[in-house]
């Protein structure tokens, strides 16, 4: 991690692009919606959240991220499918990236803006999962090694490897540590109170998350992020046309990804994910800021042990410290709006709206969900999970699989 | 079309990006290699191509493109697959656009290299179709509107239904017609003979074609393109690098992708794609160049009726005359090595090593496959398959589903 935070932040003179309108929909167990319409109902959420408008016709290319879209729903060739909903011959693109879809395809869109070649896109994801509930465990493991899957594995399962670890590296006999693996499910729990898109809201208490039922020890439900229906979009212009759409446009800052090998059992660490430390390190470097800068973070908490690596992995917290951080901010802070994460001489509010954990996981919309969330925070039209104080800069943290991408993006109010 | 052919021709002075390797696997049944390895092959030998040499640390970031890798070989995140082939943490983007998921992975790359955001990068394509035969059918409509394989549609039955229509109203009653849609198959086939990666080398004649088992009335089993195993990879540059890596770059001097309806009954014509129209004709525009400055041309022949259409919406010949041109072309030029399309003042031969057709068409493959025949064309280093003569100016086309995407690539010697 950079340390230079006390000295003066630069922004570059040009972000990488503006967005300039956000859209979603409800997050949840949607049975009467395919997954094309869900992606047009937030598309068309987010062209109409434009505050000075804009048609169609002005869209140059989309961008599009989903995962399991063919197994699970039977389709393919999306971008057939959005040239009829919206009646244009634009370029469109699929990506794929496992749970990282939604960022990956905003990751491609910030390429394609920074060359000039397109001035206007829209950036989408999208999943519908909860139709296929009885087989979508074995096809999650689409996003790992197959040979971890031949050997029994379930997707719960490697994340139960990475958290036993962690335990037995950093928490073992501490029942604080299990704590704060709880915590952090209670804490975005209680952050999606307020959220009306959200799939749960209601409170969990730690304790309520330790007596949830076992997925895969030391896993149990309530560590998970829930299987979910729904989309999300986003409208990004060049910087340049921002203006023609909104006065107050976020600026994409940085936009930055890694990958990593697939295979738990090659990677150096398993209670660490390399692709996040070296698209955080990127990012920053990118945007020129520090970590200590970033106010609010929207964290891949797939399961919880995830949003704690990330806390470590990003530098918030020393490596192995993180559940005594968060133990600690959780205690002194549970009793207000939101739970802010406190270090040495930094602070962090995750996942304002929920998170994964509590606003849903529709894997290929995550990503661009996220993105909705910061952007409203920032521009302070969170509704009842709007931070209080200004949030001038976010940072926004999507993995795929057990961490062999990572996509980070941060936003900057213009 | 543009009609200035005759008018002296200008390149832009900047290509788009210059290709200065490729690589392939040989086309068929591989029943012993799974699709990571296919795909890995294809890019190892890409990079060994490379006439200065490369090492992989130079790679930038990759494009891969594969359709039904999660319904047909259990696998997703391919992101995470080749970070480990590779040992690399570079971003890895995979793309999906069924039968043109090859050429979107390429077209993305290019509008990456436009940007000078990436400078080096591999692009690639895989397909591992054959261990799901029997299922492969019903996979193979993830490429259509589900509406039309809930209508009992098979993918042949959706080309049939365009070939039908253009007998129809083409060619009712001349059984010339009927000779020249299967003259497509004999000519494709007759080109493949000598190329040593192509999955069926062998002679079929006209008449072999239409006393072929019938698939889906008009269409018979030597009008449809195989089920096919491969994998094909690029290494693409921006133009200020390519001599590091090779004195002979070929350039690609457009790139362009246009999209359009998934549901052919909502289109204008079954006859015509209109995704080919537009972005032949944006290509064209890009490069400068008239459709009569092309002398071979990589043709998306998944059946054979597309073959012709192709020649009609890229204006080659004109509409509903493409069978008739074909028919005289291949009775007049049966006895060479290529049989070359003749139109009232251009020639151009298409599929110099078998297309889809007699090369195989593993889906995600074949985008990627038609740029490596291309290059090696231009670069006279096709082997057995060597046009005669010298070729300067190549395009490919790619299509997915029945026309929803069209990629056009062309390019020219450096």
């Amino acid at each position: 991690m950079r340390d230079d935070s006390e000295t003066m932040v630069f922004i570059k003179d040009k972000p990488i692009a503006a967005i300039v309108g956000v859209g979603r929909t409800k997050f949840g167990e949607l049975w009467y919606d395919n997954p094309e319409k869900l992606l047009f109902e937030a598309g068309l959420n987010c062209m109409q959240s434009v505050d000075k408008g804009i048609h169609r016709k002005q869209l140059e290319a989309c961008f599009f991220g989903s995962f399991l879209y063919q197994t699970t729903n039977k389709i393919g060739l999306m971008s057939g499918h959005m040239a009829k909903e919206l009646g244009l011959n634009i370029p469109i693109s699929m990506t794929e990236a496992a749970c990282a879809s939604g960022s990956s395809a905003l990751y491609n869109a910030c390429v394609a803006l920074r060359s000039g070649y397109y001035d206007v896109v829209l950036v989408g994801g999208f999943e519908k999962m909860t139709d296929r509930s009885s087989k979508i465990s074995d096809d999650l493991m689409f996003a790992a090694d197959p040979n971890e899957f031949s050997a029994g594995y379930t997707f719960s399962g490697l994340y139960a490897t990475m958290m036993a670890r962690y335990i037995h590296d950093y928490g073992e006999g501490k029942e604080e540590c299990n704590d704060a693996l709880a915590m952090v499910a209670s804490k975005n729990h209680h952050h999606a109170i307020k959220n009306e898109y959200a799939q749960f809201r209601r409170e969990f208490t730690p304790d309520a998350v330790k007596r949830s039922s076992l997925v895969a020890h030391p896993i149990r439900l309530l560590h998970c992020s829930p299987i979910t229906d729904g989309a999300a979009a986003l409208l990004l212009t060049s910087p340049e046309k921002a203006k023609q759409f909104t006065d107050t446009p976020i600026n994409i800052v940085a936009s930055k990804q890694a990958t990593d090998s697939i295979s738990l059992y090659t990677r150096d660490s398993i209670t660490s994910i390399k692709a996040t430390k070296l698209a955080v390190r990127a990012a920053l470097e990118e945007a020129n800021l520090s970590f200590k800068d970033i106010q609010m973070a929207e964290v891949h908490d797939c399961f919880t042990i995830e949003e704690i690596m990330f806390l470590e992995d990003s530098g918030f917290y020393s490596k192995g410290e993180g559940w005594k951080g968060v133990y600690e901010s959780f205690e002194n802070g549970k009793n207000g709006k939101h739970i802010m994460y406190i270090s040495e001489n930094s602070q962090l509010i995750v996942n304002p709206g929920g998170g994964l954990k509590a606003d849903g996981h529709p894997v290929g919309a995550t990503g661009v969900r996220q993105i909705y969330e910061a952007y409203n925070q920032i521009r302070a039209q969170a509704g009842g999970q709007q931070i209080e104080g200004p949030i001038e800069t976010a940072l926004c943290h999507n993995i795929g699989g057990t961490g062999a991408i990572c996509n980070i993006h941060i936003l900057r109010k213009g």
